[in-house]
């Protein structure tokens, strides 16, 4: 199966990306010598969807599985969630020698993986995500976490998977608006290493405007997951070269997400999603690479295009207060010991990583994202 | 200063064993290159006693340093301590440079070695023990963690501090029964490597029965300071050897533990001392060398004298069940798939991994345990 290996010293481990290998995943674990009691953790959107299926190939594979739900979305990242499902695995029986299987999107993968790495000082887990950012983003890479009330992912340990399953096909059954949210992390991949996935974006961009679960056409799953499998690889060299995030090569994956995290922190709850807010933070930066880092204007305009007709949101939503957004993002950035950090580019397909913006031109580029955009 | 060194690969640091070291706490951190803010972080009964000096020589070392008051107790080593903690941090604007103070004994190295493992994925920290368990266990070997409903120590992370600073005058405020019960865990030691330090708690044991506070000879400190220091010796080499305890090397610390856990289980709360309950389980893992291992009764009267000597209980309390206590010890140990693993020792000074114990021998010794000693 197409497979992207991570090559770390440590904890070496692969990323599975396959149409409909979801039927095979329980084989496909077992390749991975895991033995003991599975506990596969997922939530109320996803496990009505896939957690039979899962449940069936892994006892077909001989496992002794569980189910275990917590309510879908985000607010079931926190510490009291982690408390209570380490409480239900302890008393159903789970012990050091038992594997989590984390079934769904981002929310459920930090969970999960957080979960396991502490749970008797850590089980290992295998990650099978079934939104576009876990498949390429945040399944891949050892983060795991959970938000505290004065912040997101305070809280984490940088805990390995064993083994990730993506099945492009699981994305079939997201709503429009999570798929293309979750296209902003392949649009950032693209900007930061690799312009000719913008080709790739603009090529499928027409079909992901009709719901997946309706596209039979083989030629486009198999391109979906070729661009799935590209992503997974950038990823996967990245945190290769930079496993901790100490050498200033992980936080090149940072594209977008600075002023995107900032406006994320400022939305009232659940007005917009996390894409959505990378979104913007990507034409932000975009605004900032062509003012401080000669990023010619026609190639911002081309992912802007691109973008647009993702119905990507480009312009600021009346709901988000900008000065808060900018204060957000100063109070995340204090932590850096005064200097903004900002990853800029020069040229699609590469990124470096700036310490000379200020808040001054965080502050032009919240300006510029009150604006129209114009092509 | 004296300092063990415990030469991990990854993590390497001093543990520093000193008298009236406490007081130059924060020249000994700045030694280490430590930067960033500090929280200390210790509890109602420790905080008044040293939380003072100890701040002072952190800023007279040129720290901001702030101190954090947790309830003293058992109690405190939950997940919503942990929770409560991580967001005052993060109210008080601790960042991912600060680092962790431990001011207190195991529950405080435990909950805050934890906190300081999973705040941003990972802030460094310092251990002040402040107890003999802490000083001559807990506080070296990198486990963290905290205990679920279900269990003790259930959640927990591996995660070693930069720097141990163990002040044996600290240990002039414990309360004598406190004092007494940490003596259990040198015992454990000198049973298993280093059969010497039981003729130096002989000659210790008279003067112990009187508060330490009132001991002026200065001798006995510096008997008392080599003692701990030899036991941290050895804690180290046992964790330098098998640092993940995935080689039945550092699974020999769990002498006297099995059942000494099994006993802490079904004790009513707060009737004994952790260290009282491994009294108990030495006994009881004494008594099984004896029959399973050849152990000269002679050497095991020899351990048990000291102990009456200590006045470490050695006879089940009529207030535990101990068929409860046998329960908690297979509940524990199904964990094991199947096996029970047991530490026995042949001569004083050495001790294996046992795996052909069953649960009719842990009856018998649970027997032993209700019966008078005879030396």
């Amino acid at each position: 199966m197409p497979t992207v290996s991570l090559a770390l010293p440590q904890t070496p481990y692969s990323v599975i990306i396959e149409n409909d290998c979801l039927a095979q995943c329980g084989q496909l674990i077992r390749q991975e010598n895991i033995t003991g009691h599975l506990a596969v953790i997922s939530d109320t959107h996803v496990a009505p969807l896939y957690g039979q299926q899962v449940l069936k190939s892994l006892q077909k594979a001989g496992y002794t599985a569980s189910l275990i739900t917590v309510p879908a979305g985000e607010a079931s990242k926190n510490m009291d969630q982690v408390a209570q499902l380490c409480d239900q695995l302890a008393q159903q029986g789970f012990d050091r020698k038992s594997t989590l299987i984390a079934l769904g999107g981002g929310v459920i993968g930090d969970l999960t993986g957080f979960v396991s790495a502490i749970y008797y000082r850590g089980i290992p887990f295998v990650q099978i995500p079934t939104t576009i950012v876990a498949q390429v983003d945040s399944s891949v890479g050892g983060k795991t976490g959970v938000n505290l009330p004065s912040g997101k992912n305070l809280i984490g340990a940088f805990h390995h998977p064993k083994l990730v399953i993506a099945d492009p096909k699981t994305l079939a059954s997201l709503p429009i608006k999570v798929l293309i949210e979750g296209l902003s992390e392949i649009i950032k991949h693209a900007i930061i290493r690799d312009e000719s996935m913008l080709l790739s974006l603009e090529k499928i961009a027409d079909t992901l405007h009709s719901p997946l679960s309706e596209v039979t056409d083989t030629l486009f799953w198999s391109d979906l997951c070729t661009l799935i499998a590209d992503n997974v690889a950038i990823k996967a060299r990245i945190v290769q070269a930079d496993e901790k995030e100490t050498l200033g090569i992980r936080a090149l994956l940072n594209f977008g997400h600075t002023l995107g995290h900032g406006i994320e922190a400022a939305v009232p709850y659940g007005k917009l999603l996390h894409g959505e807010c990378v979104s913007l933070g990507i034409r932000a930066a975009l605004f900032l690479s062509v003012t401080h880092a000669e990023l010619p204007q026609k190639e911002a305009s081309r992912v802007l295009a691109l973008m647009e007709k993702l119905q990507l949101p480009l312009v600021l939503p009346s709901f988000v207060d900008p000065q808060q957004a900018l204060h957000k993002v100063s109070a995340d950035k204090k932590f850096e010991a005064g200097a903004i950090r900002f990853v800029l580019t020069q040229k699609l397909g590469s990124a470096y990583l700036d310490k000379q913006l200020t808040s001054l031109d965080m502050a032009s580029a919240m300006q510029e994202l009150q604006t129209p955009i114009s092509l």
